[in-house]
């Protein structure tokens, strides 16, 4: 076997067989494998695509280039969310200590935000003191104690997944449904969970922009992770626009601890209560959704899950008093509003440019070793289907730096379609559920 | 401009225009693009291919990669001939003198054999004293001097084509029309030529199998060759057989210098007449291809094209003894006979075997630096349509060491199929010719 005959096979369209694929990823892992002969066989997977037998393989393989935690000390289904990434989606804050708070284990490894989506990480760091960087000992301890652990990627998880996802950023082999599949699942299976709830986002801030190919994506996701004996649901959410009103580390950390108590934008309070129902079904708290929505709202009512984030803030050496005064977090210096020009109704958002605008002002990241700045980015003020004034604002801007504001203004130009006449119809928040 | 635009834009089925191709190129020749870039990018010119345009671009980047000879100062149209490369192909060696005899100046920069497929360089080094590897001045001195220089690839001619050509034969980036067209071309084309004969090779011992593939890549050859101002003509020819009867260097070399005298086999003689007789045409030495072929007839008659042969070796320091007495070139020191086990037709021949086993016998290389033996290789006793008898030797296998006969047999075996009925039609030798 060598992996010249592997690019070969793939590339004249055959199926690899699972020897194959666990002896390419190992070889990789290696490091006896030259990165153009692994760039070659992306590409032609790109083109081929694979089977749902040979991306299963291509997961498990990655997996297993790395620790694979045995969480069965544990009691009960430990179920994590996964969300393939948007602007302004801060539901992880909520949904993690909801779910934990209603007896379930949530081990939780997130990403940081890279280019015009944000990350979870990001957002709890603008917690003074919350320490996402925790060894997996420490992880394991979280879990026992807390019942929830969110912390960073480890050296130790998939490392074929860091080489991989590395080389497709720089060869065009990213948007690839079966090399997407094994990047997520290879993370999320290693973490030891035996269930998940994947949010996979469709729209103008979403990496898939139309429905087809994020349902593609989510029967691709939802499938391997069954395959692997994982319970799935995915669902197909709306991120044709910011979700909530806040988009920037502080402000959407802000604006998720006000979900915790209960407040907040409808279609953030509701993308959290469908997100934690179905976690709470998949846990084995709830028999059928209806039932999992309703203990999401108890555990809001009863003041237990912010309770629950109080806990995990100080059990990973956070600044809890945070919970109850939001107004601790950082906060930029200046504001400035987004002025519309003229009236008429918002009918479209091009959601990207708002990460971009975000990117802009120091929110995210270009390349994975920028800094953030935790208290920049912008509170929305019009949504889709919303009627505004000219001179009325459509976004706030949060800003430290003067001199970046003119490139975030430049993104905000051309975001925002406003038109005389109404959409027909608003989007719906939940496009469908894999269940 | 950066790289993995171009990637992603020849991947989406794109264009790329000529200062994209160029930039790509040259940042490759000074060392600044990642090798997994390159890999990623010519898998994905692999699956959308390119336009004629985009390939002559190519061409030209990779020819402009290096030194490109001017040979201006050289009377007359300067002429080449290229063949894809086969078995038992060892027409260089008499046409490039026939022509160089009629006044035409012959620059050949040649290849050496690799894998089934032998090489000229090879062919000629089985002359004692002859040496390939002069340089481009001395290149040029051979060109004024006696009319045809015989010579090695130089450092200098087209490196990016090294460096693609070493890539592409460990990503599976070989078979790729626009690929192999800017390689043959960009080298060809930096030796100052005015006019070319390309040789496609069609057959079980060819790298194109099928009368369609072959086709595409001449028609692509021609057609990017005449766009860069070179008249030219493609034939495509047999290579479902040995062509002549003998296989491996110094035998293929004696069989050269037979047909030089006029004597050998119909199938390599005739092509050796076709392609000289089309240089002739391209040359200004006839106006016709009938015209040509008289020529040639008369230049191999009055030992014109011997004389000029036994020239181009002196110059290049190899004994000119051999020209008459080839007797005088390696010989091996054993020779067995590969026998028929039942009699009946040649229906076909699996050609490229018969090069696996020469390649097994040490006639050929595996790797680049492998090196060769000259003295071994076969002499073809029965080809296509022939009659057998069962205990009929079919090659008559020459060999310097016994261990290598197993190797050698286990490729001969199943090379001839040998059925009760004659088949219906040879094929002919020349299947078409574009000019």
């Amino acid at each position: 076997m060598n992996v010249g005959e592997l690019i070969r096979k793939k590339r004249d369209g055959g199926t690899l067989s699972r020897d194959e694929i666990f002896f390419f990823v190992q070889e990789h892992t290696r490091g006896v494998v030259p990165e153009y002969q692994t760039a070659a066989l992306l590409m032609a997977v790109y083109f081929q695509g694979m089977t749902a037998e040979e991306t299963a393989h291509l997961t498990e393989a990655m997996m297993r280039s790395g620790e694979v935690l045995d969480l069965s000390e544990l009691p009960g289904v430990k179920v994590d969310k996964h969300s393939t990434g948007g602007v302004g989606d801060k539901t992880s804050l909520v949904v993690a200590p909801v779910v934990a708070a209603a007896g379930v284990v949530v081990p939780m490894i997130s990403g940081r935000g890279l280019g015009h989506t944000g990350g979870t990480l990001d957002k709890l760091e603008a917690i003074p003191g919350f320490n996402v960087g925790v060894s997996l000992a420490e992880f394991r301890r979280l879990l026992r104690e807390v019942g929830c652990g969110l912390i960073g990627q480890t050296e130790e998880i998939a490392p074929a997944d860091r080489e991989f996802y590395a080389l497709r950023d720089v060869t065009g082999t990213i948007p690839s449904v079966p090399l997407i599949t094994s990047s997520i699942l290879s993370k999320k299976l290693a973490e030891g969970i035996d269930a998940l709830v994947l949010d996979v986002k469709v729209g103008s801030g979403a990496f898939m922009k139309d429905l087809e190919s994020a349902t593609a994506l989510a029967v691709s996701l939802k499938g391997i992770a069954t395959r692997m004996g994982k319970k799935t649901v995915a669902l197909l959410t709306n991120m044709d626009q910011p979700l909530g009103r806040t988009v920037g580390n502080a402000l959407e950390t802000a604006e998720a601890i006000a979900a915790l108590h209960g407040r907040g934008p409808d279609d953030f309070i509701d993308l959290c209560r469908e997100l934690a129902a179905w976690m709470l079904v998949l846990g084995d708290k709830a028999e059928r959704i209806e039932e999992g929505r309703g203990l999401y709202d108890t555990l809001i009512e009863t003041g237990a899950a912010a309770k629950k984030f109080k806990e995990i803030v100080v059990a990973q050496g956070g600044d809890p008093a945070v919970v109850d005064d939001p107004g601790r977090l950082p906060q930029a210096q200046h504001t400035e509003e987004f002025i519309a020009r003229e009236g008429g109704f918002i009918t479209s958002i091009q959601t990207e440019r708002i990460g971009w605008a975000g990117m802009a002002l120091g929110a995210g990241r270009e390349k994975v070793d920028d800094t953030v700045d935790p208290a920049v980015g912008f509170t929305v003020r019009k949504k889709a289907g919303e009627r505004v004034e000219a001179g009325e604002s459509l976004v706030t801007i949060h800003y430290n730096r003067a001199e970046k504001l003119p490139e975030c203004r430049r993104w905000l130009e051309g975001a925002f379609r406003v038109e005389a006449c109404a959409p027909a119809s608003p989007a719906p928040l939940i496009h469908k559920t894999l269940t």
